[in-house]
């Protein structure tokens, strides 16, 4: 039986509607899932015949009309994603992959919005933290959307702490790894070089692996992060902890850029997405690039395998 | 007429020796450059001997005996490096390239040693800013040992500005790039996004920007780091600006670490130096990879021909 994959269409105005018919027209997709799509009819017709493949199985969720506001096309977006958390809920999906959308269109609906994670954490009332998957490394952030002054005073050691444990959970869940090694990066450059730059690793991080070490993980570090990426990138570990956004993304985003997911974890389903934007300004001419949906589609399903030995 | 690189043998007990006259017996060096080794002969004897190549030419500063102490040994490498200095500043070397040596064990004898950059600094006073140069990235820092907690606070707009002028200047004259383009990284997750996480990209960054414009450079941001790394790896600038250690090293030494060479702007002239420690562990095995110092020889023979029509 293939997983069942559910799939938010995503702004009906960016590349959402096309990446995501494309993507599941492409026959790695079509051999490893059952997709259902969260959407519009006329939006995935038109995208569908622009590139020229099949609407795929679909939910309609709008009836949208022409002339849309950024407001309704935010709101649109927002309630495919709602309508494929019912599907994992109610037991019709075996895991959720999202199709881009605009924040900024969102949050003219949904004031304050701050994107897929943080809507699926407070719909779920999970706690959860962020990895990039990709062939060569996984990376998982530790803290996400702050600014680089607030990242040193509002990182903790519980948190480092339920990072660590969360993603070894996962990767044995969901990922199938039975005994994760998982590397934590120094905050300061060279990890603080023995305290010469910085106390954290000695006063935050040390005592989270020591815990983490103590309930039976293996867990490397804090080692410098300059140094840590590449032996990650050739199989030292199966996934890094980054205390914060560029440290994480920057490696993420720069090995396999096309093949790398956004992966929610700490949800009780597997959610995926592609980790590029709406793109509206090259929306509707048929040209961007269907490959991360490709990788996001196709690890979800993985996913919901390795959760499922039913699947 | 071949450029000459004095060369700095590094720490006698690291692999620096070794890498030296390893590098030195490759066709590509041989072809390119005249190298002076400053360094010990009997040392060197030895590395030739283990590596299966001839001693290169060399002006010798210390004469070893056996069992050194680490202070000992930390003094004669920084008089290599001291050696070096002088063989160019009298103009008998067009540039320095300079073997690993260790800090500690150098500030054993000096104390408050801080690196080879540091030190090139004092030594020349110039004001200088490092670059990790390789085939596909060139990343020069803006701040370099400082905590993470301090980088906020520390970074100024005028040592922006400083450091934009600096390397648009060195991609003119040392890697002769007629018009350089430069972009400089956000300091916060998607440069701040307008202001919702963290000030500095309007408050210190754009203000460098705009003036660097106003001068006639072509500057590119501030822009997400994580996004635009990708970007220069595949042409869309001459060099990046990364405004502290990590932002800068994880993505030089995550591409091409090989190949990727640490180049001090700034100086009176070229110096270089592979990216790499001095790996007592493995030092005296025959089995340090040379590639790093063979990739710093070519880059130091480069840079000078570039400075001196007549090279």
């Amino acid at each position: 039986m293939k997983p069942r994959v559910a799939v938010s269409m995503g702004d009906p105005a960016g590349v959402g509607p096309e990446v995501v018919v494309a993507a599941l027209g492409d026959p790695r997709v079509l051999a490893a899932l059952e997709p259902l799509v969260l959407g519009d009819r006329m939006v995935l017709e038109r995208a569908a015949a622009l590139r020229g493949v099949a609407v795929p199985p679909l939910r309609e969720v709008t009836r949208l009309g022409e002339r849309l506001s950024e407001r309704d096309l935010g709101a649109a977006a927002l309630g495919y994603v709602d309508a494929g958390i019912e599907e994992v809920q109610r037991g019709a999906a075996d895991a959720l992959c999202t199709a881009p959308l605009s924040k900024h269109r969102v949050s003219l609906a949904v004031p304050g919005f701050q994107g897929h994670t943080e809507h699926l954490a407070a719909r779920t009332g999970a706690r959860v933290a962020m990895m990039m998957a990709g062939p060569r490394l996984r990376v998982v952030l530790a803290t996400n959307h702050l600014a680089l002054a607030e990242v040193p005073r509002r990182l903790t050691s519980e948190q480092v702490g339920f990072v660590l444990r969360l993603t070894a959970r996962e990767l044995i869940q969901r990922f199938g790894i039975a005994e994760p090694r998982i590397a934590v990066c120094g905050l300061n450059p060279h990890a603080g070089d023995g305290g010469l730059f910085g106390d954290e690793e000695a006063r935050l991080l040390k005592p989270a692996i020591d815990e983490a070490r103590r309930e039976g993980l293996f867990v490397l570090g804090p080692l410098a992060a300059d140094g840590l990426f590449p032996r990650a990138a050739v199989g030292a570990c199966d996934a890094v902890i980054a205390l914060y956004h560029d440290q994480g993304l920057i490696p993420a985003k720069l090995l396999d850029f096309r093949e790398t997911v956004n992966v929610t974890l700490g949800l009780p389903f597997p959610r995926t997405s592609p980790d590029h934007g709406t793109a509206d300004d090259i929306a509707g001419q048929g040209i961007a690039d269907a490959e991360p949906m490709v990788s996001a589609l196709l690890l979800a399903a993985r996913l919901a395998r390795a959760a499922d030995p039913h699947l």
